[in-house]
């Protein structure tokens, strides 16, 4: 079965449960519910996972090459400014769906751009966690269609 | 029935005949038939309209008060420069949608910047025609979360 | 009699509809009928007009030559990006005041740059629709002055 | 009777006397004779008073409080560069108008930039020494507006 | 008989009545007719158009397609602002070739720069309305030479 | 018995090692014994910890939610890039003031700008390894002064 | 004993009586009385001066040499634009401290950039009217630490 | 006979050797035959000359006064960056054509900014090596049109 | 006898005691004592004065007219940021010598732009104390060549 | 026997299996087991290490002091931005040498800046993984020279 | 006898007889002749020499080291970008004056920047070609002073 | 034998005697003769040349192709600002290595940045006179590598 690797970053372990008027008052732990769910419905499997350190989550998206067939990836506060994701994105050349949970752009400027949506390919942002499962459905999408000559 | 609005800005009168490497093959009729047949299958409608002029746009999206339950809004090149689309977003103050076919942030720098997002309720980019029925079912969603208190 | 141009921009037909925190709830038509009222009393003539589009704007700016004494111009979100209201105003060379209902200084950094204050005579800014009524005023004034050697 | 002060900043004491195709011929002291004049006709008092001196002019805005309800300030080079005058007009709170005898927008770069306008009610520039009773009459229109509930 | 389409955006409809120092003397109606003749004697056609829209420049570019070999764009003010231009020239793939009518060079630094001339074959800049004709003959070269295998 | 996190970022651990010129002889190990003893002396405890890696920064502050009144954050190089750390402030909501050992002020450019002090409380910066009991007690007046309503 | 300067800047002898939420409700007064009691306590003595001139604080910085050992400035609006104060400071070369009474780094940007921090021994900001107390303690042990050879 | 000085600058004398798909398979050769040819069918002279330095340049600009009539100039890299042969133009006062074998504008952003633009009556840039009999024919065109008061 | 004013800006009354690395030794007295003997020898007078205050320095440049056939000027740190001291020299149209005791094009990037050497007629930098004789020659060569018709 | 450490950043564990035309096909395994033999037949030893995090990175090279003579850093994408690695080559003292595989100049902007090389003794870049050796070898001579008085 | 390199840069060998309205009247001949006459008058010698390339400048600039005791530069348009100048002039460690015929800070922005005030001992700017012999003068005082221990 | 070209650009002429702290003891001629040793010992043969003009430096690079295999070019100053060398290397595609005998990354910035490291094959920086070896070495690498299919 298809597998999907759905990475989140830094304070996203937070998700629910700080600034819920940026961020709606799910949690993490039921987002990854509802991707297990939708997953199960959409016949694939996804793995979940999160991290605050810039290093593990590089380390993550290497691991995913011949395991996963694509990435949903919330980088947090490292969208802005990591370059080793990029770079990792890059090395895996795995299609990876760029997620935000809230509308970055109606944020801070610094939050408006973002290193890594030129090696993904899309972005979703400001659709709450409902994002994610836009992700899936996308990434799904986009995958079969590659598999068509 | 709930109703949205679906406004494409210049130049995507030529998708699927222009620059198929950048925008697909898929032509703006293709696309404009795929939503209506989605809005039916989800009990909508959705009203489609296309202009090269940022004027028109303008009157278009303020015509969409009373009319519409949102927006979905591709607003090409004036994405990037349109203090007046904004305007008019804020002025009707109706849920909308910002898509992009291309995934703008893999291309010029002068297309990573949108004058438009800040008053949206999110973005969606990169995803090719399909990113128009990932907007629907999102704004949807979105209309449906605010009218339960 | 002395006749002279009105000449509002995108959105501002939404005036007294749209964010009354930031425009106030005089309409357009209230101002434009205070205006007329306002030039019959000072024995000039006014025409209003309005349009989203800033090509139109230029037109009206152009046939503003031969008929008119003067312009108030209100060009909304056009005033921070158009160049070619400026080389309008420039070409028919006749004297214009620029108007803005609300203090654009006080609001996003994009709306304190002016494509058009240059080849005005003035600026009036913040006072509201009574800001027109100044204008015209100002303008009656102007033109006087001029006629005089 | 309701007071206002008007406060004109450094140079303006040469009006009339310094490069006059700039700022034309009149005198600071024609204009505060004309503004004494029109404030007796409109049932009000001013109170004129210029100073080359930033920290002056901040003196002055300070003990406006109490006495004046409201201030005309042209504060000349230090419109640009001024957050003392800023932040006085802050600490005040009294209704500000800034005025400025020329076009400041059709002369170099550093004078299109106000430090000041953002914490004012409005500008009025480039209508000459008659922006100072366009000023006054301005100001009594919103204190009379603020004054009714 | 190859055909080229001649188009003047805003403001190039005053040329030879507003601003002659900057512009000369002759009309819009002098440029197209002797662009007709001289089309007539290289056994061309041409087509003029003029709007001061930017939608409506971009209307005309997109129905060359399939009647004309190539444009002669003289964008006025969108030059240096319309992506939307860009877009079209793009989106057509028909060879353009930009031109000013004055050197904009030696003009204010905001006509220095070109949204355009990236997808355009050449710029022609500051030969007065002598500058089509050089357009015209260069392009029927350069359509010429592309012909040849 | 309220408990504060005092938390060091990367390359604090070399206090008092590294070039002594620019931050002292004092240890990191000095610091956090006179830190506690000081804390003693005003009936607090405080926790100490020190880590080089950005995403453990993120961790602990984290983590200091439900335990501690406040923290000590001395971010070193991450102070002026990571928005993870700022977004982890922000999440936890806790108090927290920013020290710097050195004047970062008179160093290098990219040392005058902090990303995180717009969500601390306040900022101590320059006074050697002193300026940490100078946060400790700041701290706690801010604490008690929030305590009291 | 020994003696310092504290020295205020523009608009903070309205401190406690201006914008309340971002300043407190501390008059300069009751932080003068104060840092006299503090001052006593710890066998010092402090000479306290307020004014909105950048000058005249430039006169006071000099006449401090020779009578005290150190000065505590809050330059106020100053701060952020005055290369005068920065060579005063220079020019003494007594201790400084710097001090603000609001975070100014969770203001506006004009207000994260400061002339004068490069050449004080260190910055205090954020903790209200108390920063001053922090200050004199943390001068005095500067200035004691100095004296030992 | 009137005559005009071609001037070719750094690396131009590789014309039609180095990098084709950029410059053409033309040699420098060619076109200097080429003008010769067309200047004797136009009863005109050309003399042609290159150089590598900068200096050189401006000596061949220098000692163009009182033997030709104007100047055609591919200044190659020293466009974008030299201050002497703008200065150099201005000195001698004759009318001078800027010419670029290649879009100048579709390439690196360095190759976008003329310093030498402002001074010349005009730019012809993308037309490839037809670019010099362009510039020879508009030279002539705007020296008899000067010729003729 | 013709007499030139001689003004110092904030902090040159510092001259020869504040850091002698940097302005030397001489006294701002002995600068003055120096230029009077000099005057006397050249037949000239000079009045010598200093303030701390931007203000004062423009009373002073303003009651300079009809008084003095010219002004040395070394406004110290108002050099970089004062608009008013421009347009006060402006305003007075007298004749006027920027003086720098030290080198500033060597020293902080923020010394390297004068917002006042425009107006004036020329700079002399970095040849110490001295730097005001040769202003004083130079102005008198500046004024007896202007004289002369 | 003289230790090295030589360290890659985030990756680089890709090396030779990620995008291939930029980095190659040489393996990190190969590179290092290269650098050992090159190592013993030069009379050196050298410990290789890699991580895909910052902080870890921080940490190997503070672990470098008292081991090794030096240390070779490839950081990958955190040359461009890590402050935390340029305090720990500056904590540590150790004399560094700067490596990248790829030529960074001629890739995207962003990889051209180096927070790190103005800390380290020299940079080698664009060799590929043959850059290792010649740092080897540089580094060795670098410490010898140092070594003799 | 003491001698002096006096060095002029490109186009200044047009002096006199280019823009006299900018430059004055005097040529570099009459400039040389004064000089001359000047030192001799002094008991110095000068030698002149004047180049249109960069490379000969630094020629001989280099070559002056040995022969003479000071430079008077005036770089002409290379003063802006010559970064080998500056090199040259710190290399050979001679005191140096830059001069400027006319006052470059009230022309183009682009000559208000030097790239070699910073390595010289100071400049003269605005004074016509009489800031030739203040250079001169200043330049013996200059050595005179560093002569006396 | 394969011959390579080692040319040096401005002010290189002076090595070993100009700023020994930046650059080192090592004359120019011991390093020529260094680089000839070590090429025959390594079986080639290389030619040096050295020039203080831009043009030089040009002409040489252009003579290169079918007499070298390749270039090590030390541009010296030109490195930061010549389009005209970049140009050169491009247009005679010889492998060329930029070296810098000092760390230009830990000088002025203006040193940072090269115009010319894109179109090389790589970059050795700061590694003293020996860089030209490493560079030597690493060429021959390079040739000989590409010469293997």
């Amino acid at each position: 079965m298809t597998s999907f690797l759905v990475l989140n970053g830094p304070n996203l372990n937070l998700l629910g449960t700080r600034e819920p008027d940026v961020y709606g008052a799910t949690t993490l732990s039921d987002v990854e519910a509802g991707l297990h769910a939708l997953a199960r419905s959409l016949d694939v499997t996804v793995e979940c996972a999160q991290s605050n350190s810039e290093g593990t989550l590089v380390d993550q998206i290497q691991s995913a090459r011949g395991t996963h067939a694509g990435i949903i990836l919330n980088a947090g506060a490292y969208t802005h400014t990591s370059i080793a994701l990029r770079d990792a994105i890059s090395g895996v050349a795995l299609p990876t769906v760029e997620v935000h949970v809230s509308n970055v752009y109606s944020r801070e400027p610094f939050r408006h751009k973002s290193m890594i949506a030129g090696v993904c390919i899309g972005v979703i942002a400001g659709f709450g966690t409902h994002g994610y499962d836009m992700a899936l459905r996308a990434l799904i999408t986009h995958v079969q269609k590659e598999a068509v000559p």
